[in-house]
């Protein structure tokens, strides 16, 4: 090896190493930990026996709430940031990405902002529910690759904006995690209501299934000042105002949540910013990872204009439109997901929202 | 209310305001994040079709990995403490207590060491599990309550050093999760070893069903300098001289576990200490919580009793011989957690592993 070749090597080496450190700088947190918020409480038939430790009769089950971890960055703007994740996955989605970078808790923390990561009831640490679930080990990790838009197994598309090397796929195919019991949209709204009275006055941010319990949260919660939604897997519309749902290839159609004109005119006093990334077509296809979020991104085109019709702040970001390539499902782990936490807090200062 | 009664209220509540803040004083984090270490692949039979998104032939499942939150503070000792948690519990275990003070993440991230902690394999944030699981929704809390010596339901140890706030137990119940597949040492063994990689030398914390794989981990893992377990479920004993199982009215019997003898000698070379809680009677007793930690305190003398034969260094704390009373299964999260947490930076000192 020649000495060029060598100190390349070096500095490539030098490179991955800064890059697998958090924070430009070091953070000083005055608070942080962790709290169970709602869920219930159910009883068993019968009376309690004290010295028969198998004989369950009258026990309880605290099940069904949610899980945060919390930081408190010295110097803190006012609101905080909520994170709820989207199907299979946990809290974990918003730490360090795939590929060992920071993810946005740590970029919005190091900006200043008081976090809180959320693990919905039912998953990850807040895995008791009051439902029992058969958990099946079925192999599912291509289904997933194609539909979060990596590419269509084996192959990456050309301008994805993630590592190629397959130490960083094994890291993200390890987020998935199951529901250790199904999946309730009412549950899991009723945990996050819980959760902003903790964090106080808050962005709430969204990733995909997340989506749907976000905007009921919104709806419900005074504590939520805006809702921040990446790639929501459902959109809320008036009643006798939720389109009809548009044919696709993929088997998860899309489909408009039906609020009360009410609750609808609440939501969206507030202001609402929906990101999209790279690799949606405009047409119909056969490939039903893209055509995923092609019905997507049209129905939350029709809850934009059907928010603004009423007043509402509604801005849908299609990155590839403001120079951001390349970003699959999980934009804020990307390669370039510090532009997109840059473009969304320009949009929170905008709105005088870090106040 | 009279004036005196007023501010020893307001005292009252100003200190109960100062308790629910982490940390004394703020911490500077250098480095946080997460990562799976860890696990295995299986693939489906078949040939996986691209176009066919509902048809799993030939998809791959990553599952059986450990789920890892790590801090560095400023300044850091040497070691890290890599935190793994008990039956039943996630990493939440080692973070705020359930009435909301630190707990040993925090407690030991003040005191300037790093902090890993774990979800094990199948368990928290580390779901995706390789085998299929039925989660039943069967209430048990009142088998946990007295099996982790709060009281026998539904009275509290007189001395019991926890809230009798309702929210607190509240909060502490909430604390369960679910296995996503069978409890298996070894599947956890070899994650932990991955583990160890990432945390480099450390000290070993583990508690209660954690200690099983704590040992064969410590076992296992140069990386593994000392070994810290709160009321293990299990130890470790050279072929030949595993002890006779004592009679418990206990469900769970407190069985030893056969190593190769020169297995038992390399964990043996590394210091530990292991420490009892309060509520411990030494005569058999129907109460089957207490009469479950007779037993491991009594298979614990046994372990210590070889180990020294072979020239080990094990230390067994029984709490309130030295003066750290009322102390339930969860004593790293007891009112008086501080002061354990004092006890065991002493032992850590005394071994010159602080440095």
């Amino acid at each position: 090896m020649n000495k060029t070749k060598l100190s390349i090597a070096m500095l490539a080496l030098m490179i991955s190493f800064s890059k697998a450190d958090a924070f430009t700088h070091p953070v000083t947190i005055t608070d942080q930990g962790s709290f169970f918020a709602g869920g219930t409480v159910v009883t068993a038939d019968g009376e309690y026996k004290k010295n028969e430790p198998l004989n369950f009769d009258g026990h309880t089950l605290h099940g069904d709430h949610a899980y945060v971890f919390y930081q408190i960055p010295k110097d803190a703007h006012k609101l905080a940031l909520v994170f709820l994740h989207g199907a299979g996955q946990s809290g974990k989605t918003w730490e360090t990405t795939p590929d060992g970078r920071d993810g946005f808790a740590n970029i919005f923390l190091e900006k200043k902002y008081k976090t809180y990561v959320v693990d919905q009831p039912r998953r990850g640490r807040a895995g008791r529910s009051t439902v029992a679930e058969n958990i099946s080990a079925n192999p599912d990790d291509q289904l997933w690759f194609n539909t979060f838009r990596i590419g269509v197994w084996p192959d990456y598309y050309e301008n994805a904006a993630v590592s190629r090397d397959p130490k960083v796929l094994d890291q993200f195919l390890r987020q998935m995690t199951p529901n250790t019991g199904v999946f309730d949209n009412k549950v899991i709204t009723s945990a996050m209501i819980e959760v902003m009275k903790k964090s106080g006055d808050s962005i709430l941010v969204t990733h995909s299934q997340g989506g749907g319990p976000g905007w009921s949260t919104a709806v419900s919660s005074d504590n939520v000042k805006a809702v921040v939604a990446m790639e929501p897997g459902a959109f809320p519309f008036p009643k006798g105002e939720v389109p009809e749902v548009e044919k696709t290839s993929s088997p998860f159609p899309a489909q408009g949540t039906e609020y009360s004109k009410e609750d609808f005119l609440k939501l969206i006093k507030k202001p609402i910013i929906v990101y999209f990334g790279d690799n949606i077509p405009d047409e119909p296809t056969d490939n039903f990872g893209q055509d995923n979020w092609r019905v997507r991104q049209n129905l939350a085109v029709k809850f934009m204009e059907t928010a603004k019709k009423y007043g509402g702040d509604v801005t849908i970001v299609k990155l590839p439109e403001v120079g951001i390539k390349g970003n699959t499902h999980f934009m804020f782990a990307d390669l370039n997901n510090t532009d997109i936490a840059e473009h969304l807090e320009k949009w929170i200062k905008d709105r005088k929202l870090d106040r």
